[in-house]
């Protein structure tokens, strides 16, 4: 491969930008597919000479205009592409769309060109890949693994390099157990964050289509490109691509307790979560454990009753006609849910709307969650030997996540020990799609691991800095309990405040320790320039409703004035009334309520020892 | 009656305060039940004893402690109150509760009275009150007429002046149908607020309690009682009772457009539904005609499908083994939900989702709907020869409502020229109730309509005066160039604030002319109790967007703080940076900023003459 670049869309870019051509790069795609030689990944391929005429089509290279400009992708065989079959892996099923779907229009329109249609577990139905009457995609990093479903083809054309990125779906898990069990970025987004028109359903309400990519930055950018509210999807919500960019110095993380964790005997994979986990607190994120139990049992909800009718659903008029068209597997679950009545549905929503107000509070407690993306690896030959619980295993992390309503991001975090890739999964509640992929690319550069199964390097890319402030967004300076990490910080969190950056007033400002205030805080107050100093801040950001409610929750002494920073800007942000500095201690010196905090906790440990 | 009170809260109330007995009041219930002579209205009564014991427990009179002292009340027999057997109308399912629903909880705490338990539709399935094994309780209007249901007895027992208030619950519309034949207040809360803790479901995902009134004030007092969070019940909604207080100048109220009317032949409702807009209409609100048909399609959906499996689901075990038990019009309906599949039920959600975001523009271009409560008045003969059909029309307006998660109520309007009861509903999207009950006040204030069947008069009562701001919407004290008339007033204005009220400041604050501001402009500033001034300022009130976009723009050195008012209250508003007080004059002996500029004017005024 020596000269070619790699196929993330930075290098592609850059590649294209040095006078590199989209023919090129077509012709790259179809040699690879020829050296991979693995007939079980597309279904069906587009002909090189269309796609020169698309290249031609694009005009010069502008990656503003086209944000996705000559960048291959695939698209899973359960959503529409004009003129290519859809199957969803069954054949009897298959028809020819004369549309797109509408993400694959958004895409197509940001430049991107469809190289095919990738194999699937039929109907989306599967977390394991196999459960297909074409050959079985390879998993890319060892022939003898599952390669993990439903979107197996999709993560496996990404993970070999043959696509930059791929389309997949994802409703209990198919958008990232393919993704950790091939080394690559699977990003599942909020439900409804993009279209479902022109997507084959599984689960109508729990639906979700997924992005796999060699980079969290390449998911990313197509995430922007596709999070578009569709008029024409009832489940569509209108969810801006916001949050992506610095992260909090402190997040609080939730991970299952100890007890609760589940490997079924990989203790590689135990291990390499543990590294995982390491590797957040040496990031500086304060890692928690939670109780996981009732995670589980709306996890056992997905394959027990309602949710496998809605399935059949979906398809019911062609399954009862054609259920010998169905893979046995599929038709022995489908066919399990022609038997469940309106009522068995109704006390399916009942439990799980019992079981959401259990892990409310544990869901509020924190910024996300990070798991295990698959509880453990499986050889083909086990899977075989129990193709139903190995499934189901395979689960373990992923099936509750679309009916608690939450966004995900699987992200490699290395090498095991036996040379198998490891990967968490970070999940946050719906539209925290930002802050999590922020926190994936962090491990991601972190772990420094190759891209799925090539030779390619993770592309050397800047600090992701501050975008403008998204249309009407207000910064927010805060300075003490409202810090990252610190007591107060939920209240931002509760109002989806997004991290902006951390910064320093100008010298204009003095500190201080108020008096009887639970939780402890400081009050802040601006004195002539040069007699005060420069206080550690942090700036948040929130939409004009959320701080207007804000605002106007924020109890006496405090108030919201304006705030010199030393780079030169004013920001809204925390005061005191000077009425409440009497009897408060100055912590100027200290430089900011996160020192003084720490100097006061060295101080108490200095005192108990 | 001579001599006894009516019922309404407040003149029961006046009368306590006035030295009269609990046991004068207990005295006249049993005596009004005799009068009334309707066996249908109540399934079981309170012993006499037991109600006295009650009564000497509640100690001295007082309001405060106890909002509903010495009320008497009815209790659909749906709704649990313990030592009372609950029958739903089937004697079969009958059982005897150990423990009080959670709102009869509340409201026995409030230093309510449980009087009995009152008849319905078997299983609050019905909108006629009719399908009882038991006597069929009596419209309080016109014994010839339906009385409406579900909820017949709670309806009509308040009616009828036996109670001050009853429950009902409101799945199509139980808690309406029967206050608009009754010509009493029907309130239906918010899906959510109050909590179904301890009262059989019909459809759990939509069902309310409800109230059924002689006033307003009434009913809203009750629902301030009860709407709270419960976590033993996973669709309870955390929904205080706020936004009945002063009505803005001017609503956008929607109403179906004349073609979409629908009264199935009674002229009279349809004339009284005109003067009930005119009514609206010469009070200075906006009337809107908006389409109706989308709602219709929605009221549609209750009956058909997925919603009558959940009414099926509800007693499925006791109704596959009793099915004899059942009347025979209820037997049907449930019946017929058996064969109804889970694909069925989602197919009936997909249908709804798609609805909802149809009938979304419309729900947002208004402040609320008025619609008709019930299309017509049915004779007993005329329900008696089309028992479903005419049921199901009665439902016109009611059955869409809690489908789209909105609130309602229903309050008399007057006398139609037959002299039956005209009544309207106000509808809007949850969370409104508040406003809702704050129109539907002054809509009953200005019909002028006497009190159900009983000879009482709408109490006489004050304003009401802003309590908590309504939906949400924050105060904010201005103090200087925001006042009304001043330089800076048309920012407010710009921001859709309305004006709220006049007020003084505690005495713990000092005003400045502050230097250098153009235009000029005051600052103030909290000092000690005692070592300020009360100064004048005004109150306006924002939505927190609005809120949120005002503060944002704020210059230096002004902010929002937290001020306190001299009526106890405190409220966000203006403060100074104290940085600022440096070279500007104290203000604070002018006792406000317009009364300064005032006295500057004048000064000016005597230089120049």
């Amino acid at each position: 491969m020596t000269g070619a670049p790699a196929f993330d869309i930075t290098s592609l870019h850059a590649f294209y930008s040095g006078g590199g051509t989209v023919h090129a790069i077509i012709d790259r795609v179809f040699a690879r597919l020829a050296e991979v030689n693995d007939p079980g990944i597309f279904l069906h391929l587009a002909e090189r000479e269309a796609l020169l005429t698309q290249a031609d089509a694009l005009g010069p290279f502008d990656a503003n205009a086209k944000p996705l400009w000559g960048i291959p992708f695939a698209v899973k065989d359960n959503i529409d592409v004009a003129g290519m079959p859809t199957t969803a892996a069954c054949p009897d099923y298959s028809y020819m769309p004369t549309a797109d779907a509408t993400v694959v229009r958004l895409l197509k329109e940001a430049g991107a060109l469809v190289i095919g249609k990738t194999n699937l577990d039929q109907f989306a139905t599967g977390l394991v890949g196999v459960r297909s009457p074409y050959p079985i995609p390879r998993n890319a990093i060892d022939a003898s693994l599952v390669p993990g479903g439903s979107s197996s083809g999709s993560a496996v054309a990404t993970a070999q390099g043959i696509v930059s990125f791929a389309l997949g779906t994802d409703t209990a898990g198919s958008g990232r157990i393919p993704a950790g069990l091939n080394n690559i970025v699977g990003l599942k987004p909020s439900v409804g964050a993009l279209s479902t028109t022109g997507v084959i359903p599984a689960c109508r309400t729990l639906d979700c289509v997924s992005i796999f990519a060699l980079t969290v930055d390449d998911a990313w950018r197509v995430f922007n490109t596709t999070a578009r509210y569709d008029a024409a999807d009832a489940y569509s919500k209108d969810m801006t691509a916001t949050g992506y960019g610095p992260l909090p110095p402190v997040l609080t993380i939730g991970v299952p307790a100890k007890p609760d964790r589940q490997f079924f005997g990989d203790a590689s994979m135990e291990a390499s979560y543990e590294d995982a986990l390491g590797m957040l607190t040496a990031l500086g994120h304060r890692v928690v454990e939670v109780p996981f139990g009732d995670f589980y049992k709306v996890a056992n909800l997905l394959y027990e009753g309602a949710w496998v009718a809605e399935r059949y659903a979906a398809v019911k008029a062609f399954f009862d006609s054609n259920e010998e068209s169905f893979h046995p597997v599929t038709r022995k679950i489908y066919g399990g849910a022609k038997t469940l009545s309106a009522a068995d549905a109704f006390n399916g929503f009942y439990a799980l709307q019992a079981l959401k107000r259990a892990v409310q509070p544990i869901i509020d407690s924190v910024d996300l969650f990070c798991v295990p993306t698959a509880p453990r690896h499986y050889s083909m030959a086990e899977l075989a030997a129990e193709p139903i619980r190995e499934n189901s295993r395979l689960g373990t992390y992923t099936n509750f996540v679309n009916l608690l309503d939450m966004c995900g991001i699987a992200v490699p975090t290395g090498k095991r020990g036996d040379g198998l890739p490891a990967s968490v999964t970070l999940l946050a509640p719906s539209g925290r799609d930002g802050l999590t992929a922020a926190l994936a690319r962090e491990i991601h550069q972190t772990a420094g691991v190759g891209l799925g199964a090539t030779s390619w390097a993770l592309p050397p890319t800047p600090t992701i800095t501050a975008t403008a402030s998204p249309d009407g967004m207000i910064d927010l300076v805060v300075v003490g309990a409202h810090l990252s990490g610190m007591q107060l910080n939920v209240q931002l969190r509760d109002f989806d405040a997004v991290f902006s950056r951390e910064a320093q007033t100008s010298d204009a400002y003095r500190l201080f320790a108020l008096a009887g205030q639970v939780p402890a805080k400081p009050g802040m107050i601006r004195v002539e320039a040069g007699e005060g100093g420069h206080i550690d801040v942090e700036v948040w950001r929130l939409t004009p409703a959320a701080f207007g409610q804000f605002v106007a929750g924020i109890p006496s002494p405090l108030g919201i004035g304006s705030i010199s920073l030393s780079d030169g800007t004013v920001v809204k942000g925390f005061l005191v009334e000077p009425a409440a500095i009497i009897g408060a201690i100055d912590i100027t010196e200290y430089g900011g309520w996160r020192s003084f905090v720490a100097a006061q906790r060295d101080q108490r440990a200095r005192s108990a020892s």
